[in-house]
């Protein structure tokens, strides 16, 4: 199965092309350009550079949100485009979950961080567990779904499973939103920590594509009339709309 | 501190730009095409993307081998071109401790293989741990040093760990070696284990220059008429040479 996936859902730009269960191109940038400036540019860089036939590719796999509104809009309007002209299925992968797709293999706590603004953080907490056979590959197992909350409040969800549990799960935090509350996190966390190095602590399209196999076998697909984002709360204009009442 | 890092070492090429713990730019072909092909165009389009002033590079971090003795080569050559020109020093780290750096965090055991031909692996074995203090990282603990062995060798090797352990440990491998390897792997490992999918099984060069920072910080660095690989083994020509007296 050959998969073109994409994240444009924080200040990353991301593509990729997997095959199976090899990444045959992968292209990050994390740079203050626009998505609306470097995603196309990126992923014809990618074509070109592989001699792809955009009509081999079995499915979209895109990061569905949350996000930037205005990046995932970039980013769903893509995949749409691509999936209506090559008539081919989206994969709408949960942003956060990908995220933490970063820890692949992990039993211990992961907790993926997105500066939402405006005090609020998209979070989830996760861990990997493995099958009972001997061979078998590691499970995404979320502990607590993607959600919008203040950052406050996913520390505490920490601490309080630390307390409920008899073996206390270290946790690692990772995305765009430690560097804006790592103070914050280190004052109110009780359990031990840490935070990502560089080389897995954002956004990348290759963890959106790999989740995306096992969500596409699971029968997680939509067409792209269909497909839409998934933004977990209102914009600042429906907002704004539903104050005046 | 600002890093270039390059990974040629097998089938994939990588490039990356890294700041501190940001990465700023990646970009990774898995493709048919050689390196000579492939990575100077990779790094130029880095370099257009990001509107990267080269001389504002502190260092360039490179995976120095073991792998592919010509792709090493390339890597290398464009290494010291560039730390030459730019007066920069070059950071070599080793190949197969660059691949277990996919798995940062994970305390259970890392085995990544590269396939080294003529029955070989370029592989090592792996964990990571944490320091003592609640925020401290993880550092990436050598169990066996990156070596070229048979893949029955390291696999006996695990399984002899987990003997003489209390708590078995479950070990992930990766590396373009699990295509080439993965029945006889199943056939004799004798503990849990599982392959990695494919946003974490093979060269990332993002991975190389997390490691590099780490690398750099102890000390380790070349200036750029020093730096050679490190092959792990003599080439071909050398083995002929020697067998013929």
């Amino acid at each position: 199965m050959k998969l073109l996936a994409l994240d444009s859902s924080g200040l990353v730009a991301s593509a990729a092309i997997v095959e199976d269960d090899v990444t045959i191109a992968e292209y990050t940038i994390n740079y203050k350009k626009t998505h609306s400036q470097t995603l196309l540019p990126m992923l014809e860089e990618l074509r070109r550079m592989t001699e792809l036939d955009l009509h081999t590719i079995d499915a979209i796999a895109i990061a569905a949100g949350p996000g930037s509104f205005t990046g995932l809009r970039i980013g769903s309007a893509t995949a749409k485009g691509l999936g209506l002209a090559l008539d081919i299925p989206i994969i709408p992968v949960p942003t956060v979950d990908a995220l933490a797709y970063n820890f692949y293999g992990r039993e211990q706590l992961i907790c993926p961080i997105m500066d939402a603004r405006r005090n609020q953080v998209y979070t989830g907490l996760y861990e990997f567990r493995t099958g009972a056979e001997i061979g078998s590959g590691y499970d995404l197992c979320i502990v607590k779904k993607q959600c919008v909350v203040e950052v406050a409040q996913i520390v505490e969800q920490i601490n309080e499973l630390a307390q409920a549990s008899d073996s206390e799960k270290e946790v690692i935090f990772l995305g765009d939103g430690v560097s804006v509350y790592r103070d914050k996190i280190a004052e109110l966390i009780k359990v031990k920590y840490s935070f990502a190095p560089a080389c897995c602590n954002r956004q990348r399209a290759s963890c959106v594509a790999a989740l995306g196999v096992i969500l596409y076998k699971n029968g997680v697909r939509q067409s792209a009339a269909e497909h839409a984002p998934d933004y977990l709360r209102l914009s600042q204009a429906e907002r704004e709309r539903a104050e005046k009442g």
